[in-house]
């Protein structure tokens, strides 16, 4: 077993409740010293003792990989009391306090949650169309209703109840997918991510304590020519169509023209993401607010650019008082962003102070993109600057909480310093698996995956074997007819990409009862 | 259907007795006009008549690809003459008389098996594993009983009785496939081809007229850096350990290392390719050369490097008697090259004819590789030059009869000219399938998807809007296994790599009785 990398070795070292059950994971090269050596006469048994055609099904026991039955089991009971625990923590969990003592050491519910929600975040990349020789390049992959299990995610608790477009009639460079043909699902929109709401069965009310609504928001991957590009011009929201009466209250011009922009040619597009978002979550806010078994909870998730959308919609939300229901409770709006810019000035942030909107930014320390826009001019700037600067166009600030991770932590991780790569959504998400508070040592806390990181990255060592950036479809796409021609299959589009009654719940926004 | 390009509207010339019953073939963008337009409101509904997951299955009829019902029926009778013909002539399709008359006018029967050989050269590719992060890269993706059917041809009527690999030990840059990890399943192999003989169904017998054994070799597919660094350098067959006495009897050195090499410290290539496939087709003529019923043929197919060791291959089989059943009778050995370059010098040529090996070279004519090595002596220049320069080591000369076609004739093929698109195989395949005859009109005489073409270039015109490169697994092959980890599947390897009596095979062929 020398060919194991020493890290395998590290044993988790308590440093809360739970680690002391924290699982060593071992590497992909695990598994080949079992299967596939350059030995040719062992390398010829080896080969010969499965099936191409049934090779998913045929695996190591879970036992070579550090997961003994006893720990499988510890595992699940550990788990157990954890969903035990968000239940009754959840509004801790959702920033009630700041989370306050919850991060060092890292609390073990907290870091699942942080994970589950930049999941969320995730689907949106995994379910995107990149490809422009992709008739539907800029839409996503699958129906509303499958999103969860196409991605195989089986057990979510979530079902979606809208998608959401912007007009990609916005300068942003890189950030919207076209495709190359001219005969396409939509000229102009591109999807933007999604409005989901848990759902009523017994054990997902159990898990999660509450009735959730969660929005996520797509970011951008790896051209990150957008941030250069941020027009570093702050305007007043309310110019944007926000209701908000006070003009020192700014956000980044980019953001809110992504956010409030339409075009009324296209089906998808005609009424704006922020439209879109505001009375899908008036209608499920009706629905759910006042139920006297559940209470309810608004979480916005997003990466990057859609972190930003993320900060803003919140605010949207909240500003618009939609958090509060006809009874007049008022239900929490927390925000989780991952390497997300800044957004709007530092009256922006009072006012969702003020508003109670609580934002926890996951960082890796090393991600350029968080420190966007307002490299010279933040929150960190002396008090009589930004003093002086208050009311320049140009000084940012962040809003809420930071959660600051290293990935030159992670022993699974190249150390180098890559722009895009330090802005990774599925190696944040390994981080934060590894993260137990400042100045510990770095310890897989669950069974996830790391190969994940290398989904659309180059970012695990090499020596873990997995390939770079392996997320692809089988032939692009392409599938044989009967006939023997190769076709890119139509794809199914919501039908209701827009709720029926929009108009309707769009007035009542625009003059509430 | 203004859309539709205009060489769809080219309606088959009679040029021959087929071609009136030629197929137009309407490209992808026309299925495009029926199901996604860029208006939105026709969109909407174009969108939601299908449903994702069961899109392969939902075509638009053929009706509106040009093929009537009618025209099918045709079709079918015309097939079943085409069977009934190659019965009856197959010795001639063969090359007999050296395809006299055979190519202008083109003749169906041989346009049909020159694509079907092709087919099997392509084959070679389909299923190579070329990922340098895959464990098994420069093996065969599936194991030889189920070659065919993985990818897709159900109905070949061949079986796979070998598969043939070469150490990689071998100065042919870009050639050979390595994995960038350090474990796999062999260091020094890479799979080369494969050796299959036709079945003992009814129909096949009936298809083809004779037992066929066909024997294919894997070539280059882009980077053809090989060609410019092959070594012009001729050298005499016989020091390779070819039965041959005559010393003037030369072949290109690489290409004869290449076949003849092998490493005794790997499983895979401690026989060379030679040895695989002389034993392997010893034991074939053995089991059928003189049975009473069915003739046997030996027909080797390859493209570029692959159609140059189809050449060497079949001078092999030929030289050695291995062609001469043990009653005497001589079984015809023909080779279809596509795109091949030379390989030998013209006493190697006159050796082949001597041999009766029938060769036909089919090549684009802007493809350069045909022209190499030998660029400047070769069979063309004047008849005192190559009197006096047959002597030297870099005069080659192409064997057999030539199939000079030309992707500017095909209005579905962009018209630049580009090194590694002007040699690929399946454009050739394409430009076959339209060829009628020196100065006909392009037009595509079956349903073979010109879709293809794109499979590993971007030689297809943009408007047939069929993606680049498209060939591609899914996930570079990594699975999700139940636990939830992602991983490279192990991937059987045929346990009879080499038959388990080669020794004495080779024994007999190195001491004839």
């Amino acid at each position: 077993m020398a060919t194991i990398p020493s890290h395998n070795l590290l044993l988790p070292k308590p440093i809360n409740h739970q680690s002391a059950h924290s699982l060593s994971f071992k590497p992909h090269s695990t598994l080949l010293n079992f299967t596939a050596r350059s030995s040719p006469a062992i390398a010829t048994k080896a080969m010969s003792t499965t099936d191409a055609a049934s090779t998913s099904s045929r695996l190591e026991p879970l036992e070579s990989f550090g997961i003994t039955a006893a720990e499988d089991v510890r595992r699940r009971d550990r788990e157990a009391k954890e969903s035990k625990s968000l239940r009754d923590t959840w509004r801790k969990i959702q920033g009630e306090d700041d989370w306050a003592g919850l991060m060092d050491p890292m609390d073990p519910v907290l870091r699942s949650e942080l994970i589950r929600y930049g999941e969320m975040a995730q689907a949106c990349y995994d379910a995107f169309d990149f490809d422009p020789f992709s008739r539907y390049c800029g839409s996503c992959r699958f129906t509303r209703h499958k999103l969860f299990d196409s991605l195989g995610i089986f057990d979510s608790g979530y079902e979606v109840a809208r998608y959401l477009y912007a007009t990609s009639n916005i300068n942003l460079p890189n950030f919207f997918s076209k495709s190359r043909w001219s005969k396409v699902w939509s000229k102009n929109a591109n999807w933007m991510g999604y409005v989901a709401v848990s759902d009523d069965s017994e054990a997902t009310r159990r898990r999660l304590g509450r009735r959730d609504i969660a929005i996520a928001w797509r970011g951008t991957v790896t051209q990150l020519e957008w941030i250069a590009d941020l027009k570093d011009f702050l305007k007043p929201v309310s110019g944007n169509g926000f209701r908000c009466r006070d003009p020192a209250v700014k956000a980044e011009s980019g953001f809110l023209d992504l956010y409030t922009d339409k075009d009324t040619s296209c089906n998808f597009s005609k009424f704006s993401a922020r439209e879109q978002l505001l009375t899908e979550v008036k209608r499920l806010v009706e629905r759910y607010g006042d139920d006297e078994e559940d209470d309810l909870s608004i979480t916005v998730t997003g990466h990057s650019l859609g972190g930003a959308l993320a900060v803003l919609s919140a605010y949207d939300v909240a500003e618009m008082g939609l958090n509060r229901t006809k009874r007049g409770k008022v239900v929490p709006v927390t925000v989780f962003t991952y390497g997300a810019p800044r957004v709007g000035n530092i009256r922006f942030k009072e006012r969702m102070e003020e508003l109670g909107v609580k934002v926890l930014r996951v960082v890796n320390k090393h991600d350029v993109v968080p420190k966007s826009p307002g490299l010279f001019l933040n929150e960190h700037a002396p008090h009589a600057l930004k003093q002086l600067a208050g009311g320049l166009p140009w000084c940012y600030s962040h809003v809420g909480e930071k959660l600051a991770l290293d990935h030159q932590n992670s022993p699974f991780l190249k150390p180098s310093i890559d722009l895009s790569t330090a802005h990774n959504l599925e190696a944040l998400l390994h981080l934060l698996d590894g993260y137990h508070g400042k100045g510990q040592r770095f310890v897989l806390s669950s069974g996830r995956d790391p190969a994940l990181v290398n989904k659309a990255s180059d970012f695990l060592k090499d020596h873990f074997m997995v390939p770079p950036y392996w997320r692809q479809d089988a032939n692009k796409g392409m599938v044989r007819h009967t006939d023997g021609r190769w076709i890119q299959p139509d794809r199914i589009r919501a039908e209701d990409h827009h709720a029926p009654d929009i108009h309707h719940l769009l007035s009542q926004l625009h003059h509430p009862s």
